[in-house]
């Protein structure tokens, strides 16, 4: 049974975004230092693929995975990443008021948070579902529809951005750590969701 | 020489107390989440004495400084820790307005970050200084006075209560992991600050 893992580089006070995000500034200002780590050991700072082992391992775990459930900021502020995140699997797109033209390549809009979740895990079949974004980790942990959590935290405070975690209600969410894998420039923290 | 080394018990989602925190109840509603760990291993779910093998060394550490310097909003809520934080040595209380009365034991109250900085190392001699509470380590974060940070991040979301990293400006302060200890119910992490 497929699993909903997000997926995300976080500073170690919290944040997955610098000020100011936008369009063509995904990261906001001066966030692009949450993905050095993803250029470790690359010829080129630009890479998006770690050449550094541990690193690499966890990002094709990422990789590996069987449909992607993001939300429209996180989606537009990436260009619909062209219409294929990776491997060309479906791209699950929250969003409360989807627009009139229809996304790019593998993506779709849907509306809610349960039925994107049965979509992706339906379409990954025995693989994983990515999730990636703010604000749909914290629409599925609040419907208790995330399984695992694989966050990157980068050695760095970033003192303002947007967070991560956020508008969570005061019920406890307890964890369990699975992994913990240290690499150059990142720490790799797997926990299951209980 | 001395170094300034913040140690607090923080959720993954950066909160290192519950909501509502207050005199006899300084790490807020269902905070006490946040101690547990203190308590693996030990008799007494009371216990502040870890047993367990790796825990109870991060501790021990602590509990080798040679000075404390706190907030005087975490210094009452816990009761001033009745005058002794431990063996004895300096509690320096960062205020504003110091109020009429002493502090107890072997606290005084200190207004300026940079002096309690100064005051701490010289009395701790070749011991690190202990630095405790949110607002504490934001001032010495924010003057570039705090040294290292013993992060013990426990596996759980709070969801609401009072962050660790707030009021910071955008500039980043970058830090390197130098240990990493995985201990049962929760995650050490020691970084420098560059």
């Amino acid at each position: 049974m497929a699993s909903t893992v997000l997926y995300m580089s976080m500073s170690l006070d919290g944040f997955v975004t610098g000020p100011d995000d936008g369009p063509g500034e995904g990261l906001g200002r001066h966030g692009h230092r949450l993905h050095d780590w993803l250029a470790e050991g690359a010829l080129s700072p630009k890479s998006y693929r770690p050449q550094e082992r541990i690193s690499a391992q966890v990002f094709n775990e990422m990789m590996g995975t069987g449909a992607v459930i993001t939300g429209r900021r996180t989606f537009e502020h990436a260009g619909q990443w062209g219409g294929d995140h990776h491997d060309g699997v479906p791209i699950f797109v929250l969003t409360h008021n989807p627009p009139p033209d229809e996304p790019l390549g593998s993506a779709r809009y849907v509306t809610d948070a349960a039925d994107a979740v049965r979509q992706a895990k339906q379409a990954a079949r025995d693989r994983d579902v990515m999730v990636h974004g703010a604000s749909t980790a914290q629409s599925l942990l609040r419907e208790r529809l995330l399984d695992a959590m694989e966050i990157h935290v980068v050695p760095v405070l970033l003192g303002q951005g947007r967070r991560l975690f956020d508008n969570l209600p005061p019920e406890h969410i307890e964890l369990a750590l699975t992994r913990c894998l240290e690499a150059p420039g990142v720490t790799h923290l797997h926990y299951d969701v209980r």
